[in-house]
């Protein structure tokens, strides 16, 4: 036979037309060819150079600071790199790599600050408990052969003999089964384990495997994708793991993923990524593809669109309408994922455009939905999705909180990393700062939980008062006017592991408030829909990557929820994970995520009159109406920085 | 963008390094580039060459004679031609094409004996009544947009004006119409109209489309695609048509398709035909691809499974076991039918190995099912199945009648094509044979109809015995051996449209016989499972595809059915596609052939310990025991041809 390799012909003609470049990274050492004209981001993101970035290339966070160490062909300065950069960063030397075009050989260090570095990803998630009756089971059976007296087809005889001994009726059999198992059951000398999926046959194998029954449940984040491998003859999980979500490199957010042109691309991104979960989690456990027979999935209605390539392009914009909302079963092989070839992939329902099958899922997780109590739960991300009810109701909203707390728009942030600070405590004397970094390392950044922290020991310590303005009057070395804005030196350079010092400016406050003032007024809403107080809520449960590393006290004290007495504050981990392995290893979790699909009544905070006074209102620290707040007042006054003038209330 | 046209390269690197020569076919004139050492039958299949063959090319049939009018660059005469060519054959330089392979440039003569000429093929079938209700069906509807108040799901839109509007409920949505259909509702301004199969919408369509459904219900017979385009608003039959099988150069019979190893091939053929008798009717309708919605299919067990590329490895062998016996639904585009991509393929279910979803067809449209008297269904063709009983029960067989009717087997069989003779007579008396050709064309061979008018005559005339052996006493010119084989003289030379008489021998005689006696003891043994003499039953319905051309009588006289009043007697043509146009029509209907597939009984003769006696019987004509044949011994007797001796009754 003759072989033509057009690939090779391709590429060899491709080398011809565009020159190609070597580019050195540093400190990694990595050496990539790139196409002449491709940017630096680019060619780091092909060669998976760990480069932070936040807008996923487009210019506009600022993030992807690198250096020309040797090589002088780029393109010059862009008009971005002059807005985003400083004075000291362009005397550094210092480039954006989306910013930057490759013309010749160079070589770029990667500076710490820009480096993402090992990234703490929450997985855990409570664990409630749930009976054990996955939708995946395994029958083995031993036929008769076929004779001239019961020549009967061999489908018909196996659902025979499945009634028979198992007393199972109304079984159908997956199309792309049917077509080939007929060899399996010769070549096995008729002797079969079937697995079915609810009502459907969806592989027959030789000789008895009931004993090895697998799952695999994942949570698709915007940020992170967390995966679970699990033994469905005990629910057990197996291992988990968690990646990055590869569509980052698309869009950090939600909405220029949704916007960007090739949606291709991101589904096979992110289905990708969870292949590559799921390959280190059967390394793990020496278990195999076609042993596992389903895959429950959670995420936020865009993920979820994303995933099945459903279009977006009018989920994007008011009143942001999903195309569906109920759960979707498709074969694996429909969709690419890894599992056995004729697996399912469920994907728990959602609730509305803004309110995702993570939702349902938390709503799940948490029993909520069977609570006699009033609960609230909060999902807390880029979206932070506020569920308030209990058996008889269930109200939810989505807040746009942003990602100030995952470390965009603020200036050191950066995501739970190594070398992130992670808690901060200011002496209300003294103002004496402590920190805690992740991993102990040098601290690099700051991250959502210490974001909290300074909001609410920088108020304590009137360094910001209720407004979250900077007191111009406190003398103190760490407290500096730069370009006439405010800021606190958390770490000076020479004690951390960047070459500038990490700071906490009067914009970041600024953009922390408005994170928060999103989440609470979400709640207050939905408080007043219900006609409840907060005295009202049996259990506050937070949920979502960075909830369970938050101070419950920092957070209430800058008015993340409302006064809530904090024994009824739990943290419920990764509760979306949670919910996708329940509905892995429970048909009637299955039938609850519809229930609670269906009856939670999703309320849109754009629609309601008073949304507006309410988010104002939320922008005080902790809200505008401190008398609301007794304990929080009172912690104020003994600190001595109760506001002599009560601030004002939007009605 | 770079262009790189591989198949151009691929093609010119064949022409380097395997020769090519030029074929011309005559007196088509065909002229065609072959490969060096293709086989003169490859390239006339490959070019359309209209040139018999039943046996596919396997060097069995002897049917392909072809002469080299010019050239002589091919490989010297095989062991096979040497069995298959006479004397004569050999003289005349004839070939067979299969057997001849090219290595230069020639000019092939096929001569008239060797053409099919445009065959008959009987697609109407009878019109049985029924309640027009079809699966699928459309629904016009207007939607509000949505907005801040009501930002539902877009099929949540859907389905709740569905349910408002016509009190649809419990509907699903196709996953690819899904992924795609919500730019169609903004497009046409929320005005749309819906396609529901079943309680699956699988189209969404701008405007009021109500009006345009259509359907298109196939016959997949071994020999003959049959395909009618329907309008689902009224049921009417808009168009009809036919074609070979394509499968037929892989194989002409069941077995070798069977064994064929390219299953991808069969599958690609049938589909292939399928989309080429749709075009045509597409083209006299007018109507689109994305108009029709549904196919309804029948066929044999074989034909069935090739359709769907299900493994046929074990239905080849005894007990012969169907993979599945159930009715099947998948997607149009999971096998690439050109209804609409997300039309669904419905094929009927089947009943055993041998007794296959035709003749659950065949079932439905002679109402036997519900009929309150006992029925006899014959639908005739290489397997004759057979069906008999009424509302209470109903059992069936497949008889191995074989090819002969179609013209293997027979020296001058042919298919019903033009110029074959369809009717003899011969005078008991002066035994002067007239004789009808299919469109008054010069006579080429012999058809179906005429083998069993010839069987009747010649008994009559006293040519044959009731044993089917020719009387050696007649003195008649036409009667002569050859190779001491008695043989009738159709047609002689000179008459006739060919290059030799055209005769029917004693072995052709056999053939028939066995044909005639394996659907009889069909028949017999049924009657007997049932415990039912001939007079019980009070029809008999003929169908298949010549089973329209049969003389009721001189079938009767034959014995290839017992002596049932010829009243009794009707023709129902392609009741098999009658059954799939009525399953096309009623949702109802495929409930019925549900029932049917299960309900019937069968019967496998090899297994019943009466068949080989019986078949024995049958093999005298019209069967051995004559008392039960009263008016056909009548008959004889008049004619002066009762035989002396009783034939001897296998019991």
């Amino acid at each position: 036979m003759y072989y033509f390799n057009t690939n090779f012909i391709c590429k060899s003609k491709v080398v011809l037309s565009i020159p190609e470049h070597e580019v050195i990274f540093q400190p990694e050492g990595k050496r990539l060819k790139v196409k002449d004209g491709q940017t630096i981001f680019e060619a780091a993101l092909s060669g998976g150079v760990d480069l932070v970035s936040i807008c996923g290339g487009a210019g506009s966070c600022g993030k992807c600071k690198i250096i020309i160490e040797k090589g002088a062909s780029v393109n010059s300065i862009t008009q971005e790199e002059r807005k985003l950069l400083t004075k000291n960063d362009l005397n550094q030397g210092m480039r954006l790599a989306c910013q930057t075009k490759i013309y010749g050989n160079i070589i770029v260090k990667v500076p710490e600050h820009s480096r993402t570095g090992k990234q703490r990803l929450q997985i855990e998630g409570i664990d409630t408990p749930i009976k054990l009756e996955p939708s995946v089971n395994k029958f083995y059976i031993e036929l008769n052969k076929p004779t001239l007296k019961d020549p009967k087809a061999d489908v018909d005889r196996i659902k025979l003999e499945l009634y028979a001994k198992f007393k199972l009726i109304d079984l159908n059999i997956n199309f792309d089964l049917m077509t080939n198992f007929s060899k399996i059951l010769r070549d096995s000398d008729w002797k079969i384990t079937i697995v079915i999926w609810n009502d459907e046959i969806i592989a027959i194998e030789p000789a008895d495997t009931t004993n090895r029954i697998f799952g695999y449940a994942v949570d698709i984040g915007t940020t992170k994708l967390a995966g679970y491998l699990i033994d469905l003859n005990t629910g057990k999980v197996l291992a988990a793991g968690s990646l990055m979500n590869p569509q980052i490199p698309f869009g950090e957010d939600i909405i220029s993923r949704m916007n960007y042109e090739d949606k291709d691309k991101l589904q096979a991104a992110v289905i990708e990524g969870l292949n590559k979960i799921l390959e280190e989690l059967k390394e793990k456990t020496g278990i195999k593809s076609k042993e596992i027979y389903e895959m429950t999935a959670v995420g936020n209605t865009a993920m979820h669109h994303l995933f099945f390539r459903i279009n977006t392009k009018f989920l994007g914009y008011a009143p942001y309408p999903p195309v569906v909302r109920e759960s979707i079963v498709i074969n694996s092989n429909k969709i690419g994922i890894n599992i056995h070839p004729n697996g399912k992939i469920y994907f728990l329902p959602l609730i509305a455009g803004y309110v995702g099958a993570d939702n349902v899922a938390v709503i799940l997780a948490t029993e909520i939905y069977k609570n006699d109590k009033i609960c609230l739960t909060l999902d807390i991300g880029t979206n932070t999705e506020v569920a308030l009810g209990n058996k008889e109701k269930i109200l939810s909203c989505s807040c746009a909180s942003g990602p100030a707390f995952e470390g965009a728009q603020i200036k050191f942030g950066m995501r739970a990393a190594s070398g992130a600070i992670e808690r901060v405590k200011i002496d209300p004397k003294s103002l004496s700062l402590t920190y805690k970094t992740i991993d102990n390392e040098s601290p690099k950044g700051i991250c959502g939980s210490a974001m909290v922290d300074l909001l609410a020991e920088m108020l304590k310590s009137g360094i910001i008062d209720v407004t979250g303005k900077f007191n111009k009057k406190i003398e103190d070395p760490k407290i500096r006017a730069v370009d006439q804005i405010l800021e606190l030196v958390i770490v000076p350079e020479k004690e951390n592991g960047t070459d500038e010092d990490i700071i906490f400016s009067q914009t970041d406050v600024r953009q922390i408030i408005l994170a928060k003032a999103a989440m609470r007024s979400g709640i207050e809403i939905l408080l007043k829909n219900y006609g409840l107080k907060i005295e009202d809520v049996d259990k506050l449960f937070i949920a979502g990557a960075f909830g369970n590393f938050i101070d419950k006290e920092n957070a209430r004290i800058i008015g993340m929820y409302p006064e809530i007495d904090l024994k009824k504050v739990t943290y419920v981990g990764n509760a979306a994970g949670t919910g996708a392995r329940m509905c892995l290893v429970s048909k009637n979790a299955k039938k609850i995520v519809e229930e609670i699909s269906k009856k939670v009544i999703y309320v849109e905070l754009g629609a309601d009159k008073d949304f507006q006074n309410t988010f104002l209102n939320a922008n005080f620290l902790p809200y505008s109406d401190l008398e609301k707040q007794p304990e929080i007042s009172k912690l104020l006054k003994e600190c001595g920085n109760f506001p002599e003038r009560p601030p004002h209330i939007f009605k």
